[in-house]
């Protein structure tokens, strides 16, 4: 008789967006005249831009063709993103990553949740607390986080990095030495950064305890300030330490058309064996890549023109980030980030659970948002809204807050 | 310090089309002004049907417009798309497939690897010989195959089941009882078909030991006699053993486009716990959904003049089967496949090992094929060409290989 993954059984039993979906969804039975705004999920919501769809059109084209039609793409992803991105992404910023150490991918949620396979099965991990459920729930799925207690909402084998108001949402170095450490930077759910000095503390520490870096930096594109690393590899030693998954969701709106990126430097080794074989190995036998069509879409995100177009995307989103930063700090909420990240992170008002002022937001200004408790007890007290909704939305949602 | 997953080094070292490709790198670069033909992978080179085209172009348009903007797909994929499948793939042919039962991926490749994160690591699997190399290199990464003999070239804990000429290359019930069978018809590489009649007996051996079949029917869109089964679920009781991989990759020439499905029956359970319940929380977990456009370009398919136009894309390609298959038993080749796959399964003349063959095609007909042994100890002394070429190319490659 076949026997079942137990270690999927462990999980807990509902995912946070699906409690959010049936809570609205309860609502909206109830209230069916109420309009509700939603800035709960990191979805983006403006359209592609013009150049991306172009080169969407073109490659179409080419696929109708015998002549320039492209079957199975290289095992890495093809070589004209891989080089722009090397260039622009890396070389232009003075970081030594080549084409030949990203590998193209359909997103970083699958990189993020695939990566872990690489390592064996009795690395510890090393979580910041809040943080993106899925670094931990793939972990859980593979048996390396021991046994849940529910009422502390944490597992045994996994080592948590509070970052709250007293640190400044920045992890602290833990006391026990992790095997694996998952950043990410801009935060999500926070929206806090780290400072390229702090990062380089990170490196360091990772280097001297010959721990590997997992350096999530999806919402690199929101960064406005200075100081703040676009990748971890500006950081001395991050090659010898670090993995980067880079997306085109939020900085290019691709979270409907689906391409990531993983690097990992050569020099990234566990006695002699280089993690990029082993990437490598892993993505030549369970993946087939990237859509042509996909990749020529991320291509035109580097053209002048893309780059143009997105730039004014982004800072859409980050006028949105603005209008919630500004007006809920105006009506004496406790806010942080929004500055270099499209998430915006409110202390809850009265002392207030998560969930509990969930619901009265959903009631009293039917606004829907992401209770930080489901990103791990130190969210606890604390709610996160995104950026990514319309303008329009996002002025009427913060109107409603306010009045609540 | 962290570790590396140490099953991943039990590979062997190099992977089959790799070392093909070496060999014909070499083999050019001596020879520059020689034409090879290749036959090998199983790569398409028509371009898409024109149904396809306009269907993505349409798409691409909607991706353009924010109030026909699509962000994140629904976890299983879009009902358009379930929907379709599910009445025409299924319930057309009288199996009680429902839509919900339909989980939408980037491809069978993806699918056949991840499938068997949802079982416990000692499980037994059993796969033909030979067999496509991911089911069996997936199933290593995992540690689920013991021992690997390079002598037999094979692993200590997986049940080899051998397709000969013998057995028509079909496979008997195996002595052991395996917790997973692999069973893919028509088969690649064989190009061999399995009855109605002879599946049963799986689905039977099956329910009557708890094993669970993966079935792969990545190439159920070339069957041309009567009585072969489209599916798994033309059987009594595979709603209670088998999960069914779907691509598009073969029958619309997805290869670079990326589209696949996995079934998994709500009855389909081990205890209490439903088989589809573990699928869909891996890819609410790991997965993001294909691409609108590419969901979109896959219900086109679907559509009256897409099965039009793709009839006529499968019949070119199995005109090359025939063509090979006529062409080489002409020329007194011992011949199987063509007639529902767009495999021909050769035995290699004058007792030549498979490579030895595959140099001597190289060289003599500067044609490149598959040798069987890269697909398991069985397929020594067989080699495989595809019907994937262009008509010109496969005429004029046959031409060569009776010339040899």
């Amino acid at each position: 008789m076949f026997k079942i993954n137990e270690d999927y059984l462990k999980l807990p039993g509902s995912y946070l967006f699906s409690n959010i979906a049936k809570k609205v969804a309860a609502f909206q039975e109830q209230n069916p005249k109420k309009q509700i705004i939603r800035l709960g999920i990191g979805d983006v919501t403006q359209p592609l831009a013009p150049a991306i769809i172009e080169s969407l059109h073109r490659s179409v084209d080419e696929m109708g063709h015998a002549e320039t039609f492209h079957g199975y793409a290289p095992d890495l992803g093809y070589e004209f993103l891989r080089s722009v991105m090397a260039k622009e992404d890396y070389q232009s910023r003075g970081c030594e990553i080549r084409a030949d150490e990203i590998f193209i991918s359909d997103g970083a949620k699958c990189d993020s949740g695939n990566i872990q396979e690489i390592f064996a099965k009795n690395n510890r991990i090393a979580v910041c607390d809040p943080v993106y459920p899925v670094y931990v729930d793939t972990n859980v799925m593979a048996g390396r986080t021991g046994i849940y207690d529910p009422d502390s909402q944490t597992w045994s084998d996994v080592i948590y990095m509070p970052c709250t108001e007293e640190n400044g949402f920045a992890p602290s170095l833990p006391d026990q030495v992790p095997d694996i450490i998952y950043l990410c930077f801009p935060n999500n759910p926070t929206g806090a950064t780290i400072s390229r000095e702090a990062l380089q503390e990170w490196v360091d520490y990772a280097n001297r305890n010959g721990s590997v870096i997992i350096y999530d930096a999806a919402y690199e594109a929101y960064i406005s300030e200075e100081g703040v690393p676009h990748t971890i590899y500006e950081c001395q030693g991050a090659r010898t330490c670090a993995i980067e998954l880079r997306s085109f969701s939020k900085n290019a709106g691709f979270t409907g058309v689906r391409l990531g990126a993983t690097v990992i430097p050569k020099e990234l080794k566990c006695g002699d064996t280089t993690l990029h074989s082993l990437w490598a190995r892993r993505h030549g036998t369970k993946y087939n890549g990237a859509p042509y069509i996909v990749q020529r879409a991320g291509e035109a995100v580097y053209s002048p023109e893309g780059k143009e177009q997105l730039k004014k995307q982004v800072a859409y989103y980050m006028n949105n980030a603005s209008v919630i930063e500004t007006g809920l700090r105006e009506a004496g909420y406790q806010v942080s980030g929004g500055v270099n990240a499209p998430y915006i992170w409110l202390k809850t008002p009265q002392g207030m659970t998560s969930w509990e002022f969930f619901d009265f937001l959903l009631e009293k200004a039917n606004v829907v948002g992401t209770p930080g408790s489901g990103f791990g007890p130190s969210g606890e007290g604390y709610f996160r809204l995104t950026a990514f909704g319309s303008y329009e939305n996002t002025v009427e949602a913060i109107k409603r807050i306010r009045q609540a």
